[in-house]
């Protein structure tokens, strides 16, 4: 192993070890021109300070930390989760701050994660994904007083920084839009029950067809997966007072939609529109293409980056909504056949 | 910031802190019954050694290093990655190794970046994914001596260990099917040419051409985008003489080719087979469902990351074939019309 070392410094240049550690740190005891001869020295053949010992002497590990609790399988079918490490990452490594990334699958095994990168400094922060409504890692953050960013809406229960999406503003454009083309019996098939960002949709939603005096909609909670999708479709499409158009909360629930609507002989849009959720790929590879919720997954990666740097630099940012969800209007919303 | 500190145990125990060293460290110095006494409330309180002090003292980061050279929007639209990443750092962390995740923009930046990773002791190996023909990070990581993985077959000009799958095999078993279906005219849409894998599949996909004495076959080579491969199967769909079946490098380009053979009236799979590349869940998504070559992504993952160890634990491992990529038959294939 051939890590660029100080000894190799000094022999290069001639010089003692601590000839070159004053150079390098800055410090007398060395002139002015072996300083420059050794700092060039150091440069050409690529040292640098190890991160160990920077953070040994600025208590600074250069890491941020991110731990998701999700089974793998399904995060591997969701292009979120990609697209905001994508963006998140890059805004990083910009600041030449490494991620560190860490998959669990539940919140006791995240906590435990949370708490030995913490105590072992190997994280100067924590970015929290997929907050729950009442959320066991956010006291432990708290009382370990680790740096964090939340990514979704600020809650009533935590005074950490958070950058959230407007989830209530996104699901009443589609109601309205669905309502304006003449749909009176609207469902919900939504996410993980005990996620936040669920309960917000479900409750904007149900707000929405409220406002429109519609009847009280069907909403069916599942786990985001392509399976729970079929069979919440099923469910709604077996009804005798069948809905005329389904939003779903992630996209893979939504394609999945298409298939058993064809396979129940109902047309996708006359006889039923669908709205997908996250706008990835999967909206226009499917036929119909989707109608979707759209937002700029990888953007709201680099602002979350932002705001987690500015928490590490103790600049105690706001909390911070990221950048409207749009409705993108495809072939798979009509106008309800009569 | 509330990290346990070994001043914080001192104070609880009523010991000096030189007595919490002594015993922390397992050196004399303290009773017997103080040192249980001490380690019991290090243990009580969630004390764990600094990582920063353990890779000074052990010269181990206990991180391991995964740079993608890879646009991030075309990396959202991969599951691969994520289901590779998922496999890689579940097996890591069992071990309570990190995975410091960089996406970069080209091999470049890649080498900047593993250069510095490695010189600030970041991390204690690498993993190198989506190797190219010839590939400029592998002189690099050989003369810094970074323990590595490579992910992808043993190569003429590296000695790294490698994990790879038999895309050989998978190719020629798949060309195999097509023709017993009765295809002749056979074309692959490939991924993007300095990939290594891109290359031996497409010489797998012509020497089984050739063996079953079939005409040369099209290749058109991508960047594995959806824009490519509709573009692509426009090009072989328009030709006088175009193919009865086409394999596809990836699965978001066989999705998009089932929309491109909607647009020009080409009928799936009775005029046109279809094959895709990974089996992700876009090929059950899509209609007709894809027939696919099939493997265990999370697994190679796994493999991977217990190659890395066997590396940075200096066990010296050898070139490793992951599982048998498996022909999944769905709707896209069948014989062609006559």
């Amino acid at each position: 192993m051939k890590r660029p070392t100080i000894a190799e410094i000094a022999a290069r240049a001639g010089v003692s070890i601590s000839a070159v550690s004053y150079a390098l740190n800055g410090r007398p005891g060395v002139s002015d021109a072996t300083r420059r001869h050794i700092l060039a020295i150091a440069d050409q053949i690529g040292w640098r300070p190890s991160v160990a010992a920077r953070s040994l002497s600025g208590s600074r590990a250069h890491s941020v930390g991110l731990v998701i609790a999700w089974p793998a399988d399904t995060l591997g079918a969701e292009p979120f989760f990609m697209r905001f490490i994508a963006g998140l990452e890059g805004e990083l490594s910009r600041r030449s701050i490494g991620l560190l990334l860490q998959f669990v699958d539940d919140h006791r095994a995240a906590i435990d994660a949370m708490r030995r990168c913490w105590a072992e400094r190997r994280v100067d922060g924590m970015v929290l994904t997929d907050l729950w409504r009442t959320d066991s890692r956010l006291p432990v953050v708290e009382e370990l007083g680790i740096p964090a960013v939340l990514v979704g809406g600020p809650r009533a229960d935590s005074r950490l920084p958070s950058v959230w999406t407007d989830d209530t503003a996104a699901v009443t454009s589609a109601v309205d839009y669905l309502v304006a083309l003449g749909h009176r019996r609207i469902a919900r098939v939504a996410g993980l029950p005990a996620l936040e960002h669920t309960q917000v949709r479900i409750g904007a939603f149900r707000a929405a067809a409220r406002t429109h005096g519609l009847p009280e909609p069907q909403v069916i909670e599942t786990d985001f997966t392509r399976e729970a999708g079929v069979r919440a479709t099923r469910t709604l499409l077996s009804r005798r007072d069948r809905p005329t158009a389904i939003m779903y909360d992630n996209d893979v629930m939504a394609a999945a939609a298409l298939n058993v609507a064809q396979e129940m002989n109902v047309a996708v849009p006359d006889e039923l529109s669908v709205v997908a959720g996250d706008d990835s790929q999967l909206c226009f590879l499917v036929r119909p293409a989707l109608t979707a919720l759209a937002r700029d997954i990888q953007a709201y990666g680099v602002h979350t980056a932002r705001v987690m740097m500015d928490v590490i630099d103790g600049r105690s940012p706001q909390s911070q909504p990221d950048t409207p969800t749009r409705l993108v209007v495809r072939a798979s919303t009509a106008a309800p056949a009569t």
